[in-house]
């Protein structure tokens, strides 16, 4: 597909968006045209045994107050931002970034687009969604919605509880992510932010983070560890990121969840 | 209003829904019957400046990498479970409650009621929103809907970054809360959640925490610190509570969104 293709229906997606807000009597586009039978969490629960990048628990659990000496009880948390389910923020990637708390609410409510490559992670635990796979799902499906979040989905949350969600048996990182070609086109078009099921938006054996360094310093965010993505449609689910609004934060863990 | 009217309507309400989950084929009910057209953001972005009940920072950062060392960065986050906009799950006040990622995502989608006691809150700085005003709220906007949030919007919110957020000029607790008459109501009828713009769901004069202590162990939840309930109407939003998901957590910083 060519990118002039693109521009021209972005074009006219853009014109036709405008003349709904203007008929609404409202600037804002429409966040969520349909209405939701169902509620699907995108969510793992986690604690100190969840899978991390750098192989370190990414929370710890005390207690600060007790029921029975207190009434109530409550923990004190340490948490490294980018445990669990959770988003990075520009901020993570680059030194003046937007923080987590600046994103701009309107982008965490977002039409979902799965892309699936499950198939071929069986083959390789590495592979990387190109931008070949985009221009696939838009043949089937027709255009990226307008404000869209990409994810992939390569049946990695099943292994959340294994090794095999972090490493081959060599012990080396190996799972899906997204390939450069693909956050290049997506930068293209009205997206949003882009989501894995894995523990990082680069594959595992990615040398050079490319994606990291290329798609967050853009402004835009990512998801990483997403779960239950095999309960939902490739096409037609609104995506809700939870993301946390402590001050300056390079990202955090998020609830996410999907409206369908 | 009766009680026996209150029962009435739930019976006719809970057998319509019935028939429209088997008019769809699905046992779910609607949970966003409507297009939304604006996000309106619940949260307060929160740092250790952020006012707590205990008056001990709830959050504190730390560098755990940094861009001109290591490529990129991220924080290490040490957080009391009930700071900032947050929930309080069950367990927080029950030992043996749901821990807040035991709550069943289909509660964390929800009617949004806002019941509204700014100009008494102008008077009295701990009034409590009492079972009346529930009453109040149904005579003029129909009945709760079901599965409903309700907040209560006492103005405190525009006080937050202010000691009169949490103390009168005395240095005593000082803020609006549910009273115990209106939970017990709102226990009888379709809710899921209540809602606060303060700094806790009893009114800070509050000698036995009466609401925590039903509510909670009651297996319902709460959220504390919500921002912007003035931007929404009393009724027809929809509120979204992205509570955290770590295992066996009291509660904790949530993002808290309205479709509207």
């Amino acid at each position: 597909m060519k990118k002039n293709m693109l521009s021209r229906r972005l074009l006219f997606k853009g014109a036709a968006l405008a003349g709904a807000a203007i008929a609404a009597g409202t600037l804002s586009t429409p966040v969520l045209a349909q209405t939701a039978r169902k509620v699907v969490d995108l969510t793992h629960a986690y604690d100190q045994h969840f899978p991390t990048f750098d192989g370190k628990p990414g929370i710890e659990f005390e207690w600060a107050a007790e029921i029975a000496k207190d009434g109530y009880q409550l923990h004190k948390l340490t948490i490294f931002e980018h445990t669990g389910t959770h988003i990075d923020a520009p901020l993570h990637f680059s030194a003046d970034g937007a923080s987590v708390d600046q994103l701009e609410p309107q982008k965490l409510v977002a039409p979902l687009v799965i892309i699936d490559i499950t198939d071929r992670a069986k083959e390789d635990a590495n592979t990387a969604l190109e931008a070949a796979d985009i221009e696939r799902w838009i043949s089937t499906n027709g255009e990226i919605p307008a404000s869209a979040l990409v994810a992939l989905r390569s049946g990695w949350a099943a292994k959340v509880t294994t090794p095999a969600f972090r490493n081959d048996d060599a012990g080396k990182f190996a799972f899906p992510g997204f390939g450069k070609s693909a956050t290049d086109l997506l930068q293209t078009l009205d997206t949003v932010a882009i989501g894995v099921d894995t523990l990082s938006l680069d594959p595992g054996n990615s040398a050079d983070f490319a994606v990291h360094n290329s798609w967050l310093p853009a402004g835009r965010y990512g998801i990483e560890g997403l779960n239950n993505l095999e309960a939902l449609p490739v096409k037609g689910a609104t995506i809700i990121v939870g993301a946390p609004t402590h001050r300056g934060g390079t990202g955090g863990p998020a609830r996410v969840l999907a409206l369908v």
